[in-house]
């Protein structure tokens, strides 16, 4: 038997969760603006809302830290306004992200806002350690949030961001090259050990639904999340709902075929746009170059910043693959917006001229109108997205782990 | 103002479109299994439908023409189970599709079957001529339809399809290098003639919506559809509902920059696919190998069927690169079905291997899962998808024409 979260919600109905999901995304939010956003009756935003307040779950009193609730409530005229809000102590949530070297760990409230973070150092890769430090440091957080004297709420689930092929539904990391893993049971092991509902998930997946929820997709129609560090990644939002793939794959921009065909990827596929655009690309492209064998990757950043010709040169090749490759993406899906995040956008000036070359020469008619946004991000941000993913499971009452 | 349609819906709610399309899409349907597909109450199905039935759009009697409604009559225990179907009658709507040489143009009955056939030659491709001919053959079609002979229902829209970047909201050709046209306000030329709601649509996005809602798309959870012919074109169907583009333009498939850079596009750009795949670009790399400058396309087709190796080298070097794209494709947004139609599948063996080898080299892991299925394919095929558009937006009562 799967565990069920510690405090289940009252949600009976499809409508129920529409509701709580628009208080937890949009909110402060006035029931009759719920009304007009989902299409339902104002009776029957009434009807769902009233018991998540009687569990304490939303709130229709202001909220100090809401500047905004406290203003609207003011301004009520005749019958007050009463904007609801998610009672953001009321449940806990871990997530976890998984890296070669690190494992990060964020304990967050029902609004994914990070209450607590610990790194933990990985000795290696292997699928063994990798588990047994991702339970220790779970342990380390569930204590801190069930302390006493800790004003979290109740864990009501654990979110684990991989990147490479997840199976999602039964919590299995099908192919992770980074992490040299296949047919990893991640969910079943972490559940059996802890007794708490797991949700495994692919990393930029994952930070896609925190943008979708809790992030710049609130009010977009579509985006896209493109990640740019170690790999390539993307997360598509389109037609109401983060893509996942009828098979559990969707969104590998690194894996285009957009390079040279004679590049080898580290998924052993030929011409991927990571055998250019990954920074480990970046750092061999970058030696060979400058005919320094040593060079490290911030070696490489400071030569190419200080002007260095054949440093930039491995900078600009990355741009350009990057760049076809946002124009490939979005001559298929045509995003409103497109949020390019990740570690290696803290060196986005070394590529991005190159990068909007690129894609301007390759997006088609329309589709090169979205907004191109920077958004700068640190590893917390992926173990926050496995958190958010937790979050929408829980809302939704989505199954726990098939086996 | 913009006419309305001659015969509206009875139509108030979220749930009558939704009971009205799962009849249309999935019917012979008992109002029970409705009830179980959408979620709704079997009262509020029941509710929805009686006013269909009334006003003669649906209708639970047995169809002469459907065995199956029969037989399950027939199985009915206690309760008739009155399976509803859509009076395919009830309505007429006409689909043209706009090409460089012809108009093709279609009546079809509620449920896109089509009931009439009209061809037409173009002198030229100048908008003025193409919008003068689509109004004479809409003529003609509605005549026919106007018949007291016919047994057709009164007409409710026109759809035209037409290849490029277009702006279905406000029915404008925004750019369709097939036809040399630039900013062209179709809908409006039209619905000012003919005093009909006109649809203009991209027509791949046309065939995706007939294929998602009276073709193989009715049971699959996302799928894409790709066109292979004088152009490359995708339509893709995810999260239930087909992408439409956040201004207009998605599925540009023959326009991802996968083929090498030196070669320029119709659409200006270097290294689309339809560079080396589109039969225009087919026929001039096969006069290229063959030596045989005044060769057609049907000449090379023949030449490759009788094993001329530089004849087939043509259609090779197409596969390659179509095999490439959609392993981008299902990359990007992993469907569970991929239909292969379009003019190019009656020579589908051709270039089928190499399509395959390179879809599967490329193919990121379970993403290759997706089905590959092949259709056969007809113009009046593009101009029945322009009448399924209508018929989506009817029943959905999108409003008409924006200016």
């Amino acid at each position: 038997m799967s565990p069920r979260p510690n405090r289940p919600l009252p949600l009976a109905t499809p409508a129920g969760i529409e509701v709580l999901t628009k208080i937890l995304t949009q909110g402060p939010i006035p029931r009759v603006e719920i009304a007009r956003r989902t299409g339902l009756s104002q009776a029957a935003v009434t009807k769902a809302v009233a018991p998540l307040i009687e569990a304490g779950f939303v709130t229709d009193q202001p909220v100090a830290a809401d500047p905004d609730a406290h203003i609207e409530s003011q301004l009520g005229i005749g019958r007050p306004v009463s904007p609801l809000t998610v009672v953001a102590d009321s449940v806990s949530v871990i997530g976890l992200k998984v890296t070669p070297t690190d494992l990060i760990g964020v304990t967050t409230d029902f609004t994914a806002g990070i209450r607590a973070v610990r790194h933990c150092r990985l000795p290696d890769t292997a699928a063994e350690t990798v588990t047994a430090k991702l339970i220790e440091l779970a342990r380390q957080l569930i204590e801190e949030i069930e302390d006493p004297a800790s004003l979290a709420g109740p864990l009501v689930g654990i979110g684990v961001a991989v990147s490479g092929d997840v199976d999602a539904v039964h919590g299995v990391v099908r192919d992770s090259p980074f992490m040299g893993w296949r047919d990893v049971p991640l969910a079943a092991s972490l559940t059996d050990s802890l007794d708490v509902p797991v949700v495994v998930t692919n990393d930029v997946r994952a930070l896609t639904v925190a943008e979708h929820w809790f992030g710049v997709g609130v009010n977009a129609d579509s985006f896209a999340v493109v990640t740019i560090g170690s790999g390539v990644g993307c997360g598509l939002y389109i037609n109401g709902e983060v893509v996942s793939g009828a098979h559990g794959v969707s969104g590998e921009l690194g894996h285009l075929p957009l390079a040279p065909g004679e590049l080898v990827c580290t998924c052993g596929r030929r011409g991927c746009v990571e055998t250019v655009a990954s920074s480990d690309a970046i750092l061999a492209r970058a030696r060979e170059t400058t005919g320094k064998p040593t060079l490290d990757l911030s070696g490489a950043i400071e030569l190419a910043h200080a002007g260095n010709d054949d440093a930039r040169e491995a900078f600009d090749r990355a741009g350009e693959v990057i760049g076809s490759a946002l124009a490939a993406m979005v001559n298929l899906v045509g995003p409103e917006l497109v949020v390019i995040a990740g570690e290696g956008v803290a060196d986005y000036d070394l590529y991005e001229q190159r990068m909007r070359e690129a894609f301007a020469a390759h997006a088609f008619g329309a589709a090169g109108d979205c907004r191109l946004m920077l958004r700068s991000h640190t590893f917390d941000d992926w173990a926050r997205g496995a958190a958010a993913t937790v979050i929408r499971s829980y809302v939704r009452g989505e199954p726990p782990l098939r086996r």
